[in-house]
């Protein structure tokens, strides 16, 4: 028999959000615990998960419950694993059984494990600002920063399960800045939340120009963002240099896919127009004539804890 | 009733080539005609290569062709057009209704058109070093830089159907060459035939290296191919630097649809190891972890002058 919900698992950087979704696409009850467990300590996260589960379960009760759906970093849905994270102290450089576990843990409920940004695509394209396209590419600026590409109105996966991987373009060829995966330059390195501190830090060390952000110790993106509101020059050009990174990444990315639309979803994404106008204008001067002023730039249209939480769910169905 | 033969024509930058192939796949007859005519010059280009199908078809008879399959540059598989095309002076700025066209002048034969990289993976897939996959990438390095890109068995198209221009992603962000699309520091200006030729007058010019190429006038990618034959220190090293231009780009591209192989088709792929091993190289040193050692870079296993005719004719049937 058909059951009425599903459960869907946003892993991220630093929280993981578990929510039941109903057949609508309402999320009926949703919850945050900590990513942030050490190396070894994967089985402690994942028993921490299903506890979640579980205890969020009892308010439609357990055996009403079809499946599970997980976005997680590295999240491969051809085998149901994490592998070699390089946000996630617990799955770096190592294999993660996730479905397995998971789902031996919740008395075999089926599990079903993507690529975090993908998940977020699949809830964009369901219920946000994707709804109807075909084609388009979801990037995600959260803790790093994640893609989820849509062709033919199918994710893509790719020959092993991995494909997406936006955020390890080299966006940045010489002198890069080193990244979690190995490499250097990275966009992620410059243009995820912890990016853009990197780039007030760096910045700052750099040049005596006064700003708001000196002094305040470990700088986030919010702090960048709150003296970008007040008009600090500094604060105004990191975002304007993210943007640009993005813009001249998002380019390549159109001559890849054509899609309709690149749709910008996570933290960063709340600074409006602080990075969306260096976006559109990097993208614009880097795009082939073809595709001048033909790609639409566009912020998710979900809510932040929604978008992930649905399209992991909605793999589940 | 079904027709024992299709026509596939392949437009390239400087010449055009068009044969009749059978339902095995075989070449039964081909021919190569001029593609360099001059703006305002499609009507005269056209009749050029419907003249010449005529005279081909006349071996099998020409009510025995089931229809037309054309790979041109910026061919638009939605529309059946040339749009804008940079290495075709008569294609330039302009949209031309090359399917409608051809179509009219031959009796009404239905007529399919996709971009010419795209053609040439069709027919890498079906006959050449790509059988059996469902994700890969097809590099032809010619004039330009073409791509066609496989995902689940299917060539990309796109919202608008130009997806695949990789060789208009970018290679040099910073004071990059001029490309004909527009654009500077396209990949394509650096690892075409043309953009090798352009790096060895750039290198020529900017270094007092002796070289087996100084002295000639016009060079061409054959003669850095010949003076690397001979061991001379600057082809050699011209290779290197255009290998690992496109090596890097790759590893981007591996990024975003985790290919189970990149097949590298054209006249420089003809360099072999010259070109191959720094491309390997560099594609290995700017790849994310997870792909290292695992994605494949394989040298066309078509004839140069087949696998776009027959990719294009595949389209036909």
């Amino acid at each position: 028999m058909e059951k009425a919900y599903v459960v869907g698992v946003d892993i991220g950087g630093q929280t993981t959000k578990i929510g039941i979704v109903d057949r609508k696409g309402t999320i009926v009850t949703q919850t945050v615990i900590g990513s942030k467990y050490k190396a070894g300590e994967a089985g402690i996260f994942i028993q921490a998960v299903c506890d979640t589960i579980r205890e969020l379960a009892k308010e439609v009760g357990f055996d009403q419950i079809q499946g599970i759906g997980i976005g997680a970093p590295n999240g491969n849905y051809y085998k149901g694993t994490i592998e070699d994270a390089a946000n996630l102290e617990w799955a770096k450089g190592i294999v993660v059984e996730l479905a397995k576990e998971v789902s031996l843990a919740l008395d075999n409920l089926p599990v079903t494990v993507t690529n975090d940004a993908n998940a977020a695509a699949v809830g964009e394209m369901t219920y946000g600002a994707a709804r109807g396209m075909k084609n388009f590419i979801m990037i995600t600026l959260g803790t790093g920063v994640g893609s989820g590409i849509i062709i033919n109105g199918e994710l893509v996966y790719g020959h092993d399960g991995f494909a997406g991987e936006l955020g390890h373009v080299t966006a940045v060829r010489h002198n890069g800045r080193p990244c979690g995966c190995g490499k250097t330059g990275c966009l992620e390195t410059y243009c995820s939340a912890i990016g853009v501190a990197r780039t007030a830090g760096e910045w700052l060390e750099l040049t005596d120009e006064p700003s708001l952000l000196r002094g305040i110790e470990n700088i986030t993106s919010k702090d960048v963002f709150e003296a970008a509101q007040k008009g600090d020059e500094l604060a105004l050009k990191i975002f304007e240099f993210t943007g640009k990174k993005l813009g001249e990444s998002f380019a390549d990315f159109v001559a890849f896919s054509a899609p309709e639309a690149i749709v910008v979803f996570g933290g960063l994404a709340r600074a409006g127009e602080f990075i969306f106008k260096p976006i559109r204008e990097a993208m614009e001067a880097n795009m082939v004539s073809i595709w001048k002023g033909k790609v639409k730039l566009l912020p998710s249209a979900l809510k932040e804890s929604d978008a992930a939480i649905l399209g992991a769910s909605a793999l589940a169905w």
